[in-house]
């Protein structure tokens, strides 16, 4: 038997370094003079105390996770020992507790007070967040535990696939009835080209929290599909929320003045910062400012337990996520694009899985055989990875027939027909990363990961260009 | 082998008899004419349904759990079939659940609209819950969700004595913190001979939080080490809901009028209940009616998803709780006693839990050896359980010997001592079940856990007779 990986070095000036800077953050607020948004400092630093306690509480779990027979064979490797699996428990606990710490700093009446105490400068000013999303606040908590929690039964009992579908929705259950009972606002915004049918907002109702629900299923999922090798789960969770952060900042009032040249995307105006109104896209909308804060909050700490937690879990792995970690992150995207009202902003981040989901289809209803892995197939010889294959063990249908004879010509699977007749005998499995090598040969583990996050990052990078650029011509300045 | 005890038998007629009853108290807030405090009605509803998903899901859960290696063998019978083991994992989520579900009956705007379109009657009427008590629900339901998710991994973990003593702390925290946030009440009714040194009240600060820690740390633990006999766990905790419920009732308006003989126990007047200011010993305290409304909402479903699973924990056990029911169950009691105020009464329903603490303390903190397992001794040839025996393998310090000697001369428990020079060789384990038998000699486990559940009978007796007599002497009614 070939030894595992050993654990990663973990320097202890990494410890001493950032102890000192994450108590300062902590503590700014309430340090004199009071910064114009105090809780954004509060929240970098529960962030960094989150990342140390992540990068160092994961190896050192390790060994109980293991007795616990919570373990795992990496299957793409020539090794066999245990890998402490379900770690996301981990990072799911560490990322709650500083969501929970940091209640006060952001609701508390005294904190408040004090912000409020300093002198109203120009521009917008967000003291703290209203008190009355504090309820909204623990609700989104409240899904995240739920969540969790739910992922680690997964990991623990290995739920089958179709009954780990409803769990999203059940931990989206106290955001929904939070969003009832608060008397959360259900309208969209109408495109331009309908509104001359529809009117400007369209009040959809039920339907609104059908599709909260909807979201919160495909967030979650989406990410739990597209995962199998070292640090898929926890790269694309990283991409995604920074996404989300750039997209926040974009909306926070900045102490300095820039311009972001939004022309070149084809949008009629330029983006300011700083001035007068000093909130980006915000535009002078403070419940902009709010929402757009709120993301922030559950998204900093999201980062920082995610690159905690991939430092081990990066190839070759030390530790695997299980489907802890992907209910965790999947259901953080779905509260904040609920709550601060910008699902379709997060959608466009999640084209990269919207792809694979798509792509996985045909598999997920059965159409094409699915087996139980669909992960690359690993050869011990070269240390490459290749695509897997599933075979037909029956002719396939027509529909069948059609729909992979499109995707072969489309360059996303590759197909084994009968030399004869041309009946498909066997196909690439459907999926990002078996697509990837067959555009791209045969490749290692780490740099198929790579290539995931380029993916990754470059979906970003289109996602930007339509929501400030393209989407100018179907909706104007409006957003609620 | 012997084989192991079969499933309960459940019958169809609970199912259809009890649905359609709960259905209607699930929507009879919305029937015309409104009831006084409809959520009550849903509550109770909620509770029923809690309480059928509970005793159907049970047993359905077992073979899952126990091929998920969480079983137990039952170390007081004569078989070793694997019981499965955590189920108060299943309480929890239903309960959870159940808690969820409520919140737009209690909270919602819509439905808050409805209760106040009704004409104002004479006396007390609790529309609904201010808007503002949501946040506290939501952090009472984070503190659960965290006792019930950290007393699961203590399950699947087996966490050492030592470090699961802060698991209630860390689950209280968003307790505190809301409470914190909400600029939580701190002040103490300082007793009648203390009032002129004191005064009325007296602002205990920082100390407040100490002590809702120390409540929260207290139930939890001290439900988790008065167990090990089939249905034990269970049963303490449901006559602990249940004389909550009692007492919350006492605060509630009702629409018939009586009254309780209070002078009877020493008290300088009598409680009436109906009439103009209909709310008991609320005495047209709308804040009292309230905060036992709120404590109602939490006790309601526990007693119903306890009940459901004793029914299949009453020996001979099919299931067993494991820590996750413990934990639950005292955390639920430490939230409605900090939220609703009532810690002192709450602590009063806690006496057989305080005199198994503190006859334990002496093996809780190594005077006298600690065996792994306490309980009780069982004889598979009478089918009878005796007092099982710590050994002593040193002779005991003097501090030892004088605790024993008095707990000895107590009848607390049975000594052997040396034939001569009388130092003590063994005691029986220091546990209120131990005492039971060394008091009322040999029985069998049914008997004893009956014999539990009349100890704690008698103690709520006793609690309310201190509690609305005697407590008279040292405080007057101003209770805050």
């Amino acid at each position: 038997m070939v030894a595992g990986p050993q654990p990663r070095p973990l320097s202890n000036a990494l410890l001493f370094g950032l102890v000192p800077v994450a108590s300062w953050f902590v503590i700014r607020p309430l340090i004199s003079p009071i910064p114009q948004v105090p809780a954004i400092y509060s929240s970098i630093g529960f962030s960094l105390f989150a990342f140390l306690v992540t990068i160092y509480l994961v190896p050192a779990l390790g060994p109980p996770f293991v007795r616990a027979n919570l373990k795992g064979r990496d299957l793409l490797k020539t090794y066999a020992v245990p890998i402490p699996e379900s770690q996301g428990l981990v990072v799911a606990s560490v990322y709650i507790l500083s969501l929970l710490l940091f209640i006060p700093f952001a609701f508390a009446r005294p904190f408040a007070k004090l912000a409020n105490a300093k002198p109203s400068s120009e521009g917008i000013t967000v003291l703290e967040f209203p008190h009355h999303q504090l309820a909204v606040y623990l609700s989104s908590i409240i899904s995240l535990l739920i969540a969790s929690f739910l992922g680690f039964l997964d990991d623990v009992f290995d739920i089958r696939w179709r009954h780990k579908l409803p769990i999203p929705i059940i931990a989206s259950i106290p955001l929904l009835l939070v969003y009832f009972a608060e008397h959360g606002n259900t309208t969209i915004v109408v495109p331009l080209p309908l509104r001359s049918l529809l009117g400007n907002l369209l009040d959809i109702g039920p339907l609104y929290y059908l599709y909260m629900i909807l979201l919160s299923t495909f967030a979650t999922n989406s990410i739990n599909i597209l995962a199998g090798i070292n640090g898929s789960e926890a790269s694309q969770a990283l991409i995604i929320a920074l996404s989300i952060i750039v997209n926040d900042l974009l909306y926070l009032p900045w102490p300095v003045g820039f311009r972001i040249p939004l022309h070149l995307l084809g949008s009629p105006r330029d983006i300011e910062f700083g001035g007068l109104w000093g909130a980006g896209m915000a535009m002078g909308s403070q419940v902009l400012v709010e929402r757009h804060l709120f993301s922030l909050y559950f998204m900093l700490p999201l980062v920082a337990v995610l690159t905690g937690f991939l430092y081990h879990n990066w190839y070759p792995a030390r530790v695997f996520p299980g489907d802890t970690l992907c209910y965790l992150a999947g259901m953080a995207f779905a509260v904040v694009g609920i709550q601060a009202h910008f699902s379709k902003t997060l959608l466009l981040f999640f084209m990269p899985q919207i792809f694979n989901f798509i792509l996985s289809t045909p598999q997920l209803f059965g159409l094409v055989p699915c087996p139980r892995h669909r992960v690359p197939r690993f050869d011990p010889e070269t240390n490459l990875l290749y695509p897997s294959k599933a075979l037909f063990f029956k002719s396939p249908s027509k529909l069948t027939t059609l729909i992979l004879r499109v995707f072969s010509t489309l360059g996303l699977v590759e197909l084994t027909v009968h030399p004869k007749d041309g009946t498909i005998l066997e196909t690439t499995n459907l999926t990002l990363f078996n697509t990837l090598l067959v555009r791209l040969g045969p490749m290692n583990e780490k740099r198929l990961n790579q290539l995931l996050i380029v993916t990754q990052v470059a979906g970003s990078l289109v996602a930007f260009v339509v929501r400030y650029g393209l989407a100018g011509l179907v909706y104007d300045g409006d957003r609620r």
